[in-house]
């Protein structure tokens, strides 16, 4: 906890100049960074995370995993032994852009093959900026099995963030599911198509209540009480605050499926940071947050300090059939026990999408010293439609007509070691058909697989312009959060309809637009985001919602491949496919 | 179908030379041997075994697996692509004994590594003799998700079995639950011990009927009667039969836990098969097989044709919670529909021991000219004791009080390449303390993992005993029924109580002892085997009751260790553990 009384906005120069004079520090102090190390189990296990008893993927015995707390600088290691009977696993460490460690981005078929039943592997990667980060199952729907947990880095000793707080709280916010994630991944692809339906319970770290509410006075329809004695692996986590102070509420969603916005009953909250990268701050009575983002806001403990406060989280952007997720606010000045007299905030309407992208649309960079520019113009633009698709009557997304099929040998060994057939070798097109109507269902709904990658030159800046489009069903068009691994990208403008390069193009942000891993297109909308390619590795470009990473809303992009081919990744990440072949048949026999 | 409308029994000597004939046909026609080529996709699936849809691994969309037919000297090639999302997967050919392809036998941590999803592995093998056999999962508790199948070998062409027939059926018998197998292995590897209970439903070729009963009439409670329309996946299967002939009734059962009784109503059968080898005919009125097990029967249509005839599965040895399973016996001279009208057979009481052993006892070999004599004595005796445990208060099965926990490095890659360090180089005790009271819970419940070989020279005879005792819980003793891989093994006696081998010895019967590969241990009694090394490579002996097996019940037998060094194992199947490692090191970077 820091030790500030005084907020960013009773005396932001005093807080500013000492963040100035932290940053100084930050050269000294990285001498100081030194490894952690973990050795982490995964395993099945029974748990109740909304009350009901339910097979959940944990680690160390721990639903979520066990949070990792770092500082800038530290090198990362993580021993992580798969203890699971038959299935594979990886996590992927969601933020942490891994410069120079592309096989430890955790993303089975893409950086590394999935370890092994009964085998372990060494993760290894530099934390190198402060932020609120988490970690999850890459492999199949494991996320949906509850394979996530939290990722803090703060900054280096002796370097403060640019706004002064009391104290924090992390929120890692997740759905949770009855059915299993086999089943899940079963449903979602089989023929026809059973949509796996609405989560039965969100999920405040870990924990959420089905067949009760912490708010039944008020719930309609009428729900019983929850009870709790207190060691109830359901039970919530009170955020217990003293008066008059100013605290940091991290937010994550590791979400399968749900778009969340949350907000704190009578207290307002300034947003100051996303995805790791300091914003603008600005004042929100509600956050929207979609799967893959993560943020921080300030609230300040102003309210009758004889009252607890309720925090909600409800579902957005689908027609919600999941209770809010509540947990309370408690002023130490009263008793933990009492609940607060007025309902839980209400949430704004799930499809009220103007409330949505006026949230969206505010978030801007601080402009802080080190914040880097983006270039002023782009050496390549890719322009991604996002339709829903049928492959022989199996239901699919795809990005310019293709369903991304993950091949069984990871691209990042297929690459450095110049192996043919591991994948599509043609890149997928960087454009969809011009006359293409994105606000009707597609006339020719069929689409095909494909494990193509787009490649990018070293350092070269590159465009994407991420449009949505109509799903299958008419007047249907969802929201789909894109993360980009290995990197945060500048969000340069959102827009409805098609993106007219013409006339678009002319208003995007450059001078401060947000740096992010995760950015939203809307429905019937576009996004547009730049990069610069200069992580050599290959990279996931996705919808965070898995189901649709499942059903192939995703692409490939390889950069700096001449790069790859100098790395020295780990053999233990490549034992697979034809990786794993070449290795044997070079060997010869013994 | 055979052309024979003579049976057995009315003219046995005509049958015989037709059979000895035959006989000398045999290396000619086995220079006819051809390979059969199958492409496998292994994947879960949605299906109805029991009118209760359920997740269920499928091969190619079908449920039970594709029906291996073969001929002796086919060269059987299945290319396995695996499907699944997440899972790796294997599967073991029940009975083939795999001479000179061990790494063919597809059990995962001992002949090969699991096959990662997305790749396919090639089986190849041959069928060296005529018998009922069957195929299934034997990684984590895959068998329990539904991986099996049957594989029906024949004599080669012109070729005849020493029984007449005019006709066969074959009936893969197994049990099923509603919780899946990953929930299953969860409960059974759980702190504290969660027991599956007994299976919801019996099938019969993969179909049974949960909420319905096809004998509601006689169901004591009262159960709806099942109607069918004739496509449902849990409609039975009707055996289809013309009076006044001799059919071939062949029986395999991969149940997970249950041990089973057939029985045709009015019908007696006459066992001429066990485990692909021929038995001394006899007449039963019902038949007791156990998981691992197979057997043919011939019966004779020669009841009144106008009426239809229940064929009945019961569970034994455990107080069954399960409804019989039941087919019916269509004489084609009358309505396939129409109901038998009398109840279907009663079988014996679950625990009316002495009904079983009475069974198994009586099962000797029919001394045919190539019935291979036993040694008449061994090189090396071990004595197997079957204790349930306790480790770190996990419960678990041990033999000579070790629970056996598979390596991540397959013992058949690590004996090739002398990898030390991939498992126990200990062997495990050949005894087990003369003091022990096996009729007594275990005065010192405590157990510890092992991964140790017994190590047999090439061509030596080994007597195994195996000795059951006492379970956990007082005056509990539990039915095992051990299957060797590799192998056949001589029967050669059973008892009650321990084995005294200066009394019990001398009762062993070396005359005509039956070669199986799936032998039973009665409640606190012994069995005794014997087989001979003469097969190079790793061998699973296990108890065939899944759950058992995943909680520690098995050893491994490594025999011709010299020769394994020699064999010419695929590389893909050794591309995990520390033969991966191996290969991905001595290859050295690129």
């Amino acid at each position: 906890m820091g030790s500030f009384s005084a907020s960013l906005v009773d005396k932001p120069s005093r807080a500013f100049l000492i963040w100035f004079f932290s940053l100084s520090l930050l050269f000294h102090s990285s001498l100081g960074s030194k490894a952690k190390h973990y050795k982490w189990e995964v395993e099945y296990m029974y748990w109740s995370p909304d009350c009901i008893e339910s097979v959940v993927m944990g680690i160390n015995g721990e639903f979520p995993g066990p949070t990792i707390h770092a500082e800038v600088g530290d090198i990362v290691n993580v021993e992580l032994t798969n203890k699971l009977h038959t299935e594979g696993v990886v996590i992927h460490w969601h933020g942490i852009r891994q410069f120079g460690t592309p096989w430890a981005d955790g993303t089975a078929s893409i950086s590394q093959c999935a370890i092994n039943p009964g085998e372990t592997f060494h993760y290894r990667f530099t934390v190198d900026r402060a932020g609120t980060f988490f970690y999850h199952g890459h492999y199949g729907m494991q996320r949906s099995a509850g394979l996530y947990g939290s990722l803090i880095v703060y900054p280096p000793k002796g370097v403060r963030e640019p706004f002064p707080y009391d104290g924090e709280f992390n929120l890692l916010l997740s759905d949770w599911w009855h059915a299993s994630s086999h089943q899940q991944e079963l449903s979602l692809s089989t023929k026809p198509f059973r949509w796996i339906g609405e989560p039965q319970t969100l999920l405040i770290n870990g924990r959420g209540q089905f067949n009760c509410s912490l708010a039944a006075l008020h719930s309609r329809p009428v729900q019983r009480q929850c009870k709790f004695r207190g060691n109830e692996q359901c039970a919530p986590q009170l955020l217990q605050v003293l008066p008059n102070k100013t605290y940091r509420l991290r937010v994550a969603s590791t979400t399968a499926l749900a778009s969340l916005n949350l907000a704190i009953g009578h207290h307002k909250m300034e947003v100051v940071e996303a995805d790791g990268n300091y914003v603008q701050p600005f004042y929100v009575n509600d956050l929207d947050i979609y799967s893959g983002e993560s943020y921080s806001v300030l609230f300040k403990t102003d309210q009758d300090p004889s009252k607890n406060y309720w925090i909600s989280v409800s579902v957005r952007g689908r027609e919600p059939n999941t209770p809010q997720a509540l947990t309370i606010i408690n002023y130490k000045t009263t008793s933990a026990s009492k609940l607060p007299a007025s309902p839980p905030p209400v949430a704004p309407l799930w499809n009220d999408y103007n409330h949505s992208k006026s949230f969206t649309y505010q978030i801007r960079a601080r402009m802080l010293p080190d914040y880097p520019n983006p270039p002023t113009t782009h050496h390549r633009r890719i322009t991604l439609l996002n339709t829903q698709n049928y492959i022989n009557g199996y239901t699919k997304w795809a990005i310019n007509n293709i369903s991304l099929s993950l091949p069984s040998t990871p691209y990042l060994g297929a690459i450095k070691h110049q192996l043919n057939g591991a994948y599509n070798h043609q890149s997928p097109p960087e454009n969809y058909p011009e006359f293409y109507d994105v606000m009707q269902p597609p006339v020719n709904p069929n689409s095909t697989y494909g494990s193509g990658m787009y490649v990018f030159e070293f350092n070269t800046t590159v465009d994407v312009i991420l449009q949505n489009a109509n799903a299958l069903a008419k007047n249907t068009s969802e929201i789909h959060p894109w993360h980009l691994h290995g990197h945060d990208f500048w969000v340069l403008g959102y827009g409805d309809g098609k993106f007219n390069p013409g006339k678009d193009e002319k208003k995007l942000n450059l001078k401060n637009p947000p740096l992010r891993n995760t950015a939203v297109i809307f429905p019937h909308g576009w996004t547009a985001l730049r990069f610069v390619a200069d992580n050599p590795g290959v990279w996931a470009f996705h919808c965070h919602i898995e189901p649709h990473l499942h059903m192939g809303m995703g692409v490939i992009f390889a950069e700096g491949v001449n790069r790859i081919k100098e790395l020295n990744i780990p053999h233990e990440a490549l034992t697979c496919g034809m990786t794993g072949r070449m290795f044997m048949n070079n060997n010869g026999h013994h």
